[in-house]
């Protein structure tokens, strides 16, 4: 039996790394195989990489920093992803390509399609089986951060990330899930659970 | 004017950086303006990634490692290479496209045309005016470095690596000068001069 990929996207502070915690001991509750890893930093090589990625201290064009993530995709696939896939297990990811295709491709102008473009050769066309995303608006997002990294600095963008992910989810309504993510945890963790066993139910023999 | 783009290839211990350093010195003492970049290493990005690439002390996928190495060259060419053709320089560099495509390409078993699309997409579409492609046997390679890094670990990709080589110069004879790396260094170095002194009388406007 194949697994079933499932990522969680958004723009920071929506809530990602909680609810996919929770995804994870519930699905886990009820006898499934998971695996969860997270990007940049759920392989040695992105817990290297990822200093790089958001200190601020070493001269990075968005070019390059779409590649350093790209980098830390592929290892993460090599790695956990594709193995654990290959176990049947269910993996549950935070963050993926559609990350890099809003962040960098739409937010940071490096070209949403050049994006991806790379990413389906980076990927080599691995897409989630189902996708998460935790919508809210930017001004709620940043209020519950404490520390804000240099990613985290451009507000500016996370408004148009937020677009962006949202268009990404209008054109692939197959594979996305939209939340309000502004809702109380628990309300938004039961519905997650219930999607992802709804699908999981019918889970699709595609991916690989 | 536009800058002209010159890169040095070819297997590990084959004198590459020799022979630019020579290039560059005999350039400049013309009055060339010469900007002279290598990689991985030559910005602050590439000084954090060399030793991720080449210590061997963080597992790392072949495709991961095309990736941090297309990082690097994307920041060399926002930071060095583009700003310096911009102003006229003449460009010398150390490994570039070429040099995945071989390595990871077909040594490496990523796949040549994989990896030569993701490169035409991370450089978009910069090619070198000029390529010296300095042949050696591997055994005559390997014999004189002092220190085996791990890429060079791989002495039998060496062999592939060479003949990779060759078969891109065939395919794009207008821009590569292959030459005997075996003879001796000033002998050399003064027909790698006289090549780049013949070409950049008759440059080519259409890099940029």
């Amino acid at each position: 039996m194949k697994g079933y990929f499932i990522t969680f996207e958004g723009i920071d502070g929506c809530g990602k790394s909680t609810q996919a915690d929770l995804l994870e001991q519930s699905l886990k509750a009820r006898g499934c195989d998971v695996t969860h890893t997270f990007e940049p930093g759920g392989t040695a090589l992105g817990r290297k990489l990822r200093p790089i990625l958001t200190d601020g201290g070493t001269e990075l064009s968005l070019f390059a920093e779409v590649l350093l993530f790209a980098a830390d995709r592929r290892q993460d696939m090599d790695e956990v992803i594709l193995p654990a896939l290959g176990r049947g297990c269910v993996v549950i990811g935070e963050r993926f390509a559609d990350s890099s295709i809003v962040y960098q491709g739409v937010a940071g102008n490096v070209g949403r399609d050049r994006v991806r473009n790379l990413m389906n050769i980076v990927t080599d066309g691995l897409v989630p089986d189902l996708t998460f995303l935790l919508d809210i608006a930017p001004e709620q997002s940043l209020a519950r951060k404490t520390s804000l990294d240099r990613i985290e600095q451009r507000d500016r963008f996370l408004g148009i990330a937020r677009q962006a992910y949202l268009e990404l989810a209008h054109e692939d309504a197959a594979r996305f899930v939209v939340l309000d993510a502004s809702r109380a945890i628990e309300a938004l963790s039961q519905d997650i659970l219930d999607s992802a066993l709804l699908r999981l139910e019918h889970r699709r023999y595609d991916h690989v």
